[in-house]
Order: structure tokens, then C-alpha cells, then sequence
């Protein structure tokens, strides 16, 4: 039968095997769409500080995917009735949730679509899926848009606890290497229950929740926004930014031509909004074409080019010399900013590149924020609460808050091309 | 050549593989007072909760001794200078720290030897080896007891970041299956500095320390100190307490004789002080031939014992037929504690044997004490800091507090003998 | 309600977590007669080897029990139709498979026992369980004993590819740290099909079946034959015999008497033969009683007992001083044989204590066996044919010879007791 | 001082931290030619069949070099004399011996540079680094080209038991989820000795090197060989014979230009004979250009190209629309061959098509050729034997034969376009 010729088994070394669970779903990973994932790094340039971080979008949506599916048979066995038409909607819903993500993921998420959050994205298409797949979708749509009426599934796919999470940090635990940061996915699964159709954990799973927000904690500031992380990827916002500059003027300038895939040329080539997006289906198109390889062909063929701000940024990326990078708990003062700058107009940078190669920033982070969304406790004597006030652990309050840091980065003692590359 | 002989490989799961340094270290792993160890549980009764933490105070020991030599040739990597009888005596001291424990480690810590902490036993026991080994533990000795001139080597064996933690909460995370602990060991220990011989951790360091203490917390409340164990480890103190009580009445009443073997005879017969432990050297030698084998099978034989206070508690620990237990942040009322005690009258216990089947305790857990010993943290500018001050994260502090749970466990419904056993 | 009550989860760290599937289940867990099984090492000495291989027959079953429930899914979604009741009884059957296993496991089978193999002891436990539970047990019992209509569910709790094999070949590797033997189970599970109600294998799972010979061989070798392991269990296997001879001999010759636990003197005291063990209810009720522990604290005794080979072969056991071994792909010849027995008589042991202090033996071992029981693979045609046929690889068939090694081993300049006991 | 600055751990997954030993080798590993190693994959096209496949050789000779560090402490703790220059040249040549891969590493190896291995390269670009690092490089190009005197230093670089095979087999498996092709790495190099400067293994490693042979033999058919991993890329080879077809053509035919990057347009324009490759300079500097990006972003362009055959093929590859393939241990007759043309041409490939949509192939296997490379065995008795020999095993001797599997694949029922993309 057709149907047992799509139930395919894919190796993962973060879960053993992955099934896919049913003929609607494997012709979705079979979509264009959804292979193109394939070609999404998970972490942006986190490779070029953890090397092993080189997994794609696509191993993470279907991981994703995998614990849904050990979600759903938890609440089953705790009484909970969850129909197939139910569970198959929250695991497409979940395979696709990710599905708008443009190339190196959320490192130019605003740059390449500017302002344009990916989630947005990921519903154009999950709707555009939906037509070809003749409203098969309108389900998972309903559950990702948090518009069924039983709210855990939106939860399932988009909360503080989350498929989305649990598979992102074991999975960046294990190719990063970050053995420390493992958290209890398997386990906090099974304490999953559910209140008036609401998610909650049972109270002996609190320690593991605990564990979970103090390790999402961890990866943040050891893995997401690690300072040779920021560095490179401040390096690629202003690739990017230059590009688009040299493109917007080259045509009265008759400057060089920049080149750029056919794709990636209608985003560079003017800002398109999000009204033009859904309106006009050449920009979704053409985003479907849009991976990593695109920007990083156009950076090795920038490396190249006569912009001399352009050519040594590329360069500097591809051969991993990166700015130097500073960060503190308060902004920086303007004497140190106006220092550095000198430094930079000493080294050749002239006034109006200045702006390319020292680039101020902020990382923020809070591994928990009950005011937006919250992790329910659900006690033994069947009372709800809060983490926050379910934990014994004043700590627990304390990841609630909000940290931020300053950075500053900048070109020091490379902007010459390397003399090998003479 | 000997020395080659002797220069063996143990195959660990934790680590790959253990390769023991020299032919002394060698000889002592050799000795009948190490691979006792081999004969007592790390975990004591763990196991009733975690059926994979079988694991014993031998491996622990070998594996701290094998961490301790990464982190010299991490200090030494960092142009300090540490020489060969240094690095010998540190692995030997930490190869031996343990050497004091008795029969479910911790379990019966202040029960077979009433009111001795197991260091203290340790220590008798290095200078009896010193003895038997011509004084080549002199250096390992002065570095357990924190007497050698350079602080750092008693700071590895026993300090907030020792060898021994690093080991502990790994081996243990790894046995139970309770993954989420896994703590940075490698990383910490690559982080280790010497500032005036004391140990500080690199500034890098500090999430890695974080994540430590945060997972030291999960694992004393998720393991060592789950309420499970807790009761199995009342049920086991109130044994060894009923079967002295016999063995002391005994010989007036004319009982029937408790067995117990000649070892444990020593030691439950009377008291023993540590003045009479250090000065006669029989109990010394009692208390090396005891481990897990003498607790188990006097359990296993008393559980026919016609004293039915005995009988009925050691059968049911081992059938696992464990007390009920209630904890709590406050101190139980003690009108629970009344109706309790009334319903085990009720069910044909006797007044006088009430102390037996009903148990109340206080469990307390800080993860970092820094007024007893510090976590110090070297900044980038070189700077010396408590880590409490150097994380942003006002949580840090908060693990500093010392948490508190009472907890009550009493035998229900389980007092008669079942009736498979009639 | 009682059967949410009773649904339980186990951490296991070789699969995560281990669901118990029912109330049966749960009951027969919790039963005496299976909680012993935690004090039963499911490598009897072999933790001499490797110090990580504490693992118990407790953990074993319920890891098969798990495995079976994965095996039981995959051929579910083949579309074969199995019953509740016969996922059941498998899962109940496989569970139960080695509750028959006495002290050390394999090491003392037939030893303490003499000439009863551990699955008939299994099959008489199996029955009694059957009594206490009123029958519901009926239906596993004919799948162990391989009467039940549809044979695969035999071949699932006893055959060359049993889920007994599945976990032990895994858990042993994970345990004693032999990464090298690793076996794909969950891959091999994902292969297995039916063809006429048996057992076989998707033709693309050859090479994981070829891998799991072929790691079984090496763990055989390396792990279960290893020759230090050997070599303690030899000695092991003397000590009992000793101690049985001086308990059978003790009442004539009024010696000093020799310490068992009530249970193990049943068996020492007089050969037990099968039919007795049947038809006498007492043989069985001590047989439950029995576990490593009433071995090790006898050995701890009779290492201070007045016979010198007893209490000699005892401490050199517990201080781990064993025999030396020699071993050969032939026999010995007698010229050997009598040298050593010279030595040893040189250094004091009497002609009739020799047996005791030489031993031979032979290890043999197959890793596949086709004339006993096959491994079929369902090629893509559909046709059924034997591993050894169906892999291009003519080593599996050399993995058809059975392999011997022959060893002699014996107390080579250690028949002294050492100084520091003296 | 700078050599502390230069002295960086990296994470990786396999091994935990991998430690880079000093200033030179941190220098090459910064040297863009060994930076570009970062932009190819270890395995191909294996990730479409194992998603998580996708490492690069830059992880791998990393973990080549680190397994290399510690061969060389094994050979040293067993007495053999090593100098510390020897020691870096080790390491430098082991972690440069694959710095002339090209894109998709093996699957382009002689279609990019037709009829060049990239052995060769790495020589090339060796020693253009070697002039570049003032002839610090010498000893280890000696050592990778084997005329250094001590051949053990090039068998550690290249030979059965090579540290490459070691970290690729460990590598693979992990990446690939393939747990059960794990090898014992570390134990194989705890085994090696060496006897006249000769690499040997312990005779008590026997059981490890079987086993490593046999993983290797499962890996090859499991992943290098896995017949999805052929068809994508044959059909990757036969995208790369049409673009240059294509490329030489088009002057005269002034069809539409193929797009290339300049560095692959050196390579596609015309033949470059190892000769011209070794003569002169901006071949080797167009190659260093080169990685996986120039042909995927090629590809996605070549798909919107006018000539058919180029984007049928490459749009297939980018969306997963692989060829169908069969396999079999004989050569396919001509008329299956005709048939399977005959559907080509039915379904409108035309005659001057036909070869880029039906591929034949043979892929072959040997786990190990004693006549080109031995595995010597050191036996306790000095003796040095092949491992052929020294295995009981006669299927060490198996898995000597070279195995051959015959294959075709073919574009069956997608030749057209996807609708979805009409």
C-alpha cells in the first residue's frame, strides 16, 4: 500500500530514529519547501566558533516533530482524548513552524525581510501549502495561529515549553558539544498534563523545569550570543548592508556590478514590506529560492570586488578573521567609541566607512518571563501556580530577569588583506 | 620491567578509559582496604529509586584520581610549576579520601560509627597505609588534611570544586540515567588557574560554575535526598537501631541471638568512640572488613528473627515495600503526627515500638556556602571575585540559601507481612 | 484510580526511561520473587574486570520487557494483528525469562544446583506466579515455553535475535564501557517482520544483524570469557565445592562448623535433584531466598574459618589476588599440567588440596549457530533464507564455528595469606 | 607571551575538547587554505540520506591530529623515544593530509580535477605552505610522503590503522546516528607498539581490530556506499559532465551562458592535467577558491538554465527527486539496460540525452587488503604475525575478498518538473 511505502525511518543521532508518521506528512518533507531547509543552518555562523554546529532547520523540525508525537501520547495516557485528525494537525503544525525561515536563520532575519518577523513567513507559506495540499492544513494553521479552540496545542507548538525548545536546545547541546546544557526533554514530556484543555506540569517535574530554564540560560549566553558569535554575525548584517548600498546606487553610479543570485537580487534591490509579500507572489517565490548558499556564493565572489569595504569584510569572513569584540554590563562611554574610531581613521578607514567596521549592540536575555507567557504547576492538590512561586528556589525569580549586554566590535589590525592573499 | 607491569588501564563508561599513574598508586588500588571499596555502594539505596546506580565508592575514587591528574596537567599547561611527587601525592590523596567509608556510605555514616565522620576514618586509614608503605603517603596526607604549603592541592581534594564533586555528579548522573545533570567537568577543569597557590577559575569559566551549582541542586533534590530514598534510608537506620537495641538486651532477656557477622558485632555491641577507635587498633581492623555484604545479609537473616519489629521492617526493605512518606517546607504539626501514630497503634503496633515505624526528619540542601568556602572567580583584569559576585545572575545568590524540607514517613497499610510470605 | 497509580516510569540511562505497561505488569514487578533480582549481578565476577559491571538481572528484564514493547510496535505497523492480551503475555514472558537465575548468574549455575539449567527454575517460579496471580500468567508461560500457536512470540523471548540478547549485549557494553560492542537493537527491532507467524528480517537489516555477530563475538571474548573473569570464577567455583565438602563431611569429623545462611545450606548440605526441587515446595521457597549476597558475606566468613584452603581461596577472592591463567587453542599437555602441580606442592598445598588450586577448563563459544536455530532474512523477492546464505560476507559463516580455548589457571605465588593480614 | 594566547581548545562532540598543541599548528589551522576546509563536507551527499552527515573535513582533521597527540603518548609511555619536533610534525601532517579535498570531497574528487586524486593536492598545498612557514613544514611532508626514516610516523599518517580512519569511522558514526559502527578508537590506540619503527598492535587488541574491520565493512555499504547516496551522486557527477559539455560549447553555439563562479570556471572550462596543476600557480590558487558552495549555488542557478538536461537534473537534486536504482552482485544484462532506455526515450529523453539519465556503476569493497597494507600483530611472545593470521577468526580472512556490487540508476516517472513549480 501507498501508505506503508511513505512510513519512512530517519536516522537521528539526537533520538536514534525519527518516524514519520504518516503519507500527508512525509509529502511535506518531500515538499520543495521543506527541503530547502535542508540548506538553513540552525545556528547561523555559530560554526565558526563551535564546529560541530553545523545542523539544518530541517533535522530540527523534524525533531521537533519526533516529541509532538511523545507529547501527544503522554496526554493520551493520562485520560486526555486527542484525536488523529488532532494529532497529525500539531505535528504538521510543528514541522512547519520554522518553515519561513530565510538564510542563516535568525542572524539576518531582519535584514534580508526587513521587519519581517519569520513567523510571518511560515504562515504565508504553510497557507500557500494549504491550497496545494487542498486545505489539509487548515487545521495545523488554526493550531499554529493559537486559533483552535483547545489552546495546548498552540502551546505544544509556541510557548515557554514548547516542541520548539525542547528539541532546539538538546539538539544544539549535542552538535555544539555543550554536554552541560542538556536538558531533561524526555522526562519533562512525560510530566506534561493538561488543565481546562491548558498545559501544565505535573509538581515533580518542577526540578526538571528548573533545569530547563537555567540551561536555556546557559546555551544563550555560551552558545547564541557567544561574543565571536556577535562578531560574525555584526561582520554579515554589514556584508549585507553594503551590498544592498552598492546595489541602490550602483545603477547612476555605474560602479562594478555586484553579483547576486536571482533571489537574493529581489530583496537587495529594494526593501520589500510585508503588505508587498503577501500581496504579490513573486516575493514568496522568490524567498523559496533564497538558502545559505546564497549569501555565502556572494560573499566569496565579493571577497573579490573593487568596494574595498566590501571585498575585505567578505574576505575577513570567509578566512575567519574576525572583529575584535568588547562587552560589558553598561553602554559603552563615547570617549572609548570616539578612541576606536580614531584608531580605525588612522588605519585608512575613511569617515563614511567608518560606520562598517565598528558596530555597538545588545544581547539581551531572559531565560523566563511570566508577564508574557507562563509555566504552569499543576500541585498535588491539584492547585496551579506559577513557577515562579512553585519553586522553593529564589533563583527561579531571579532568571525572570531581564539581562542585557553591551557590546562593541570592530575591525583591529586586519583591515589590510592578508599577505598570503596578495 | 616492574614498572611497566604495573602501569594498567580500567575501562570506565564515564571516561573511557582510567589509566593508573605509577607503580604506588598501583600497589595501593592492590591494597585489601581499596578494593573493599568495590563492596559499598556510592549511592546507598539509590538503588530502590535508581535501579542503574549500582555503582561503588572504588570507581568514584578512581575516577577523582583521574580528573586530578587533568587538572594538574591543565595548571601545569598554565606555567605553574607542580613536580612529580606533587602530582603523585595529590592523585594519591584523592585516590583515598574516601577510603573512611562504611557499609551504604552516607546511609549509616553516623550509625555504625556513632557520631565519626567518615574523613575522620579516612584519615586512620591513610596513616595505617603510610605506615605499611614506609611513609610514602606523607606528602598525600599533609595535602588531605590541608596542612602542605600550597593550598590549591588541598582545594582539589576538598573544596567547593573539588576532584570529588567533579566525579560524583557526573558518575552519578551517568548511573541513575538522570541526564540533565551532567555537568561541564572537562570544561571546569580546563578553567582551573592558580593565583597565590589558590584555585580560582577562569572568568570564562563562570556559566560552566553556574550550570555546576544548579545541577548540584537538581541532583540533591532529584536523587540523593528524593523522598523515596529518604525512606529507605529511615527504614535502614531504625533497623540497625532495633538490632543493637537487641543485641544489647540480649543478654539479659535471653532472646533469641541476633546474627550479625563478627565485624558488625564490634561495633553494634557497644558504642565506640573515636578516642577508642584511634588507640585500638581492632576496631580499625573490625571496621575494614566491613562493606554493603555484612548489612545486607544480616537484614536478609533478621527478616526471620522473632522479633517482629525487626522481621517486619527488614523484610519489607527487602521487598521494597517502603514507609509512605509527607514533606513539607514547614515543620509537621503535631497533630498530623498524632493521627499518625494513632493508626499505627491502630494496626497493632505497640507504644514502645512506635518510634520504629514512625520517622520524622529535616532534609537540607545549600548548593553554595560561600561563608565556608569560596567559589573565586579571576576576572579579565585579573581581579579575584566570589562567584556569587561575579554572575550577573542574582540566582547565584540564591543557591547560597540553605533549603529546608521536613519530611514525616510512617509504615501504612503495610505492617503485616504479605501474604505470599505466610 | 489504582491502574494511573501504577503506571510507572523507571530512569534507565541505556534507554531513558522505561514505561511498566499495566497492572500485571507492575504487580510482578513489585513481587519479592523479582525484586530479588536486583541483588543478582547480571555478570557475576566480572565486575573484578571491569569495575562498572554492576548491572542486576532486575534491570535486564525490565530493559527486555521495553524492548519487547518496541518489537511488538514494529510489527503492528507492518500490519500483523496482535492481541492486548498477547503483547501482554510477551512483555510478561520476557520479564519473567531469568527470575530462575540464582547467586552470580551464570558463574555458580550449576554449581549450586547441580545439573539444573536457570530457565527450568525460571519455568517452576513462572508457575508458582501463576498460582499466587490466578491464572493470568497462562498465556506467557506457553509463549516461554514455546507452546503457544504462533511461534514468533517464542522467538522473541528465546531465539538467536530474543529482546533478551537485544538488552543484555547493549546494557553490557554500556556498562563495562566496551563502546566497541555496541549493536544496533533499536535498528534491528525496526527490521524484524513476520512470515507465516516467524521471525525474520527486512533484507536491508542484514548488515545489522552481520554487526550484532559479530559484537556478540567480541563480547564474549572480551567481556563474558574474559580470562581474569575466568580465572575468578574458577576460583569461585572451588569455594564452593569446598565449602561443600566440609559441610558434608563437618558432622563426622567435628571440624569447626561452617557458617551458611539458611537458605544456601539447603543446597550445600545435600545435592538437590530436579524432581525433588519440583515436588518439594521447600526447595523453591530457599531457592527465592538466595542471592549474591548469602555468597559474598560466606566468603567474608570462611576467609577467617580454620580450613586453610577455604579461608585462603576466600581472601585471596575478596582482596582480589586471583589464580594466574594460561590459555591455548589446544589442550594442555600433561608435562605442564604436572610442573605446576609440582610448584605447588613445593610451596606447601597437600596432593589432595590440588584440585582446589589448579584448575582446566574450556571456553568455547559460537556466535551463530544454524544448525540450532536460524536467522531468516526476507529478501526483497519475498523468498526466506539464512543469514549465512544472505550475506555477501563469507566471514558469517566462519561466525558458525564453534571456537574453543583451552585454560589452565592456579594460585601462583600467592597461596600465602599476605602480610598485613597476618 | 602569545604561545599562551595561541594555545585554544575546541569543542567537539566526539571527543569532548580538542586541544590545539602550539603557535604553528594554530597558525596553519588559521590559514585560509585549512578555513576552507570548513566549507566541505566530510561525506557528500550522504546528508540526504542521514541528515545529521553534515561535518566537514575541517572537524575531521582536527579530530585526526588529536588522536594523533595521543598515539603518540601511547608510544611514548611504552618507552619509545619521540622528539618534540617529531611529535608537531605528526600532527601537522596528519592534520593537513586531507587539505586538497575538493567540493563534496570524494564524490568530485576525479571530475573536477579529472583523473587527480587529491592526495596530490594535499602535497601541493602542503608544500606552498611550507614555503609560506619558511620550510617549518618539512619533517611532516616527509612523514606524509613516507621517505622519513621512521615509517611508523607515516603508517600513523596513512595505512590500515591510520588516526584518519580512526576519526572518520567515530566521526561518521556519530554524525550519521549510526551508533552500531562505532569502533574502539582509543582502545586501538592504547594497543599500538612498535617494533624496528614499525607500527605493531598488542596481541590482546586483536579482538578491537576485527571489530574496527567490521565496522568499516558495515559502514561502507551502510553510509559510503548507500544506494540513495549513489544515485544523488551520480547524478551530481553527470550535472557537472553537462555543465562543461555545456561551457565548452557555448562560444560557438551562443546558447545561454552557464553560469559559474570564476575558480570553477578554470576547473569546468577545459582539462587541467596534473602537470599544468603542479606549473602553474593559479590553478592551485583557483582550487583553494573552490568549496561545496560554488556548486550548490551552481546547481540553483543551473536549474533555471534553458538546457533541459542541466535543470531537470539539478532541480531533481535540490528538491530530492533522486534517481531510482537497482543493485545486484552482477553485472546488469543489456536487456534490462534497453529497457529502461526505451521508457527513457518513451517518457522524451532524447538519444543524446539518454546517458544523463541512466548510469551504470560498480561500487566495491574491501575491508582489508593484506597485499597492499598490512595490520601486524605483536604476539606476548614477540612474534610479529598479519592479523589475517593472528585472528582465530576465519572471517578476518572474509573480509579480505573485495566485494563488488553492481548498480544502474535511472530517472524513472520525474523527468518532468514538479507542478508546484510550474
Amino acid at each position: 500500500m501507498a501508505s506503508q511505502n511513505k512510513k519512512k525511518i530517519l536516522n537521528d543521532p539526537v533520538y536514534g530514529f525519527i518516524t514519520i508518521p504518516n503519507d500527508l506528512t512525509f509529502d511535506l518533507v518531500e515538499h520543495p519547501y521543506f527541503q530547502r531547509l535542508r540548506r538553513i543552518k540552525q545556528l547561523g555562523l555559530s560554526e565558526l566558533v563551535y564546529p560541530g554546529a553545523l545542523h539544518t532547520r530541517f533535522h530540527h523540525a523534524l525533531g521537533a516533530m519526533h516529541l509532538m508525537g511523545q507529547a501527544i501520547q503522554t496526554l493520551r495516557s493520562k485520560g486526555h482524548r486527542i484525536s488523529e485528525a488532532e494529532c497529525d494537525a500539531a505535528q504538521i503544525a510543528i514541522l512547519l513552524h520554522d518553515i519561513g525561515h530565510g538564510p542563516f536563520s535568525h542572524v539576518l532575519e531582519y535584514s534580508i525581510l526587513e521587519g519581517i518577523a519569520h513567523e510571518r513567513v511560515s504562515l504565508l507559506l504553510m497557507k500557500d501549502l494549504n491550497r496545494q495540499f487542498s486545505g489539509r492544513l487548515s487545521l495545523a494553521i488554526e493550531m499554529f495561529e493559537g486559533t483552535y479552540h483547545r489552546p495546548f496545542f498552540h502551546q505544544l507548538v509556541s510557548s515557554q515549553l514548547d516542541m520548539d525548545r525542547m528539541d532546539y536546545l538538546n539538539r544544539d547541546c549535542f552538535y555544539t558539544g555543550v554536554a552541560e546544557g542538556t536538558i531533561g526533554a524526555d522526562r519533562i514530556i512525560k510530566m506534561l498534563d493538561l488543565v481546562d484543555d491548558s498545559l501544565v506540569v505535573e509538581a515533580k517535574g518542577i526540578l526538571s523545569i528548573e533545569n530547563f530554564l537555567s540551561s536555556r540560560r546557559l546555551m544563550y549566553w555560551q552558545v547564541y550570543l557567544h561574543k565571536t558569535s556577535l562578531c560574525a554575525e555584526s561582520m554579515l548584517v554589514q556584508i549585507m548592508r553594503r551590498a544592498r548600498f552598492l546595489l541602490t546606487q550602483s545603477e547612476q553610479d555605474a560602479t562594478e556590478a555586484v553579483f547576486t543570485t536571482p533571489a537574493l537580487r529581489v530583496f537587495l534591490s529594494k526593501p520589500v514590506t510585508m503588505e508587498e509579500f503577501e500581496n504579490h507572489p513573486e516575493y514568496l517565490s522568490a524567498f523559496t529560492q533564497l538558502d545559505d548558499y546564497d549569501i555565502w556564493t556572494s560573499i566569496k565572489l565579493w571577497s573579490q570586488h573593487s568596494d574595498r569595504v566590501l571585498s575585505i569584510l567578505c574576505q575577513m569572513l570567509l578566512d575567519r578573521r574576525l572583529f575584535k569584540i568588547m562587552m560589558s554590563d553598561q553602554p559603552f562611554v563615547g570617549e572609548l567609541v570616539r578612541e576606536i574610531e580614531q584608531q580605525l581613521l588612522d588605519s585608512g578607514i575613511r569617515q563614511d566607512e567608518l560606520s562598517y567596521f565598528l558596530v555597538e549592540g545588545v544581547a539581551t536575555n531572559s531565560a523566563y518571563l511570566p508577564s508574557i507567557d507562563n509555566i504552569n504547576i499543576k500541585r498535588k492538590d491539584d492547585r496551579i501556580i506559577d513557577i515562579a512561586d512553585a519553586s522553593d528556589l529564589p533563583g527561579i525569580k531571579a532568571l525572570t530577569n531581564m539581562v542585557r549586554r553591551y557590546y562593541i566590535c570592530w575591525a583591529k589590525n586586519r583591515v589590510q588583506r592578508p599577505v598570503w592573499l596578495v
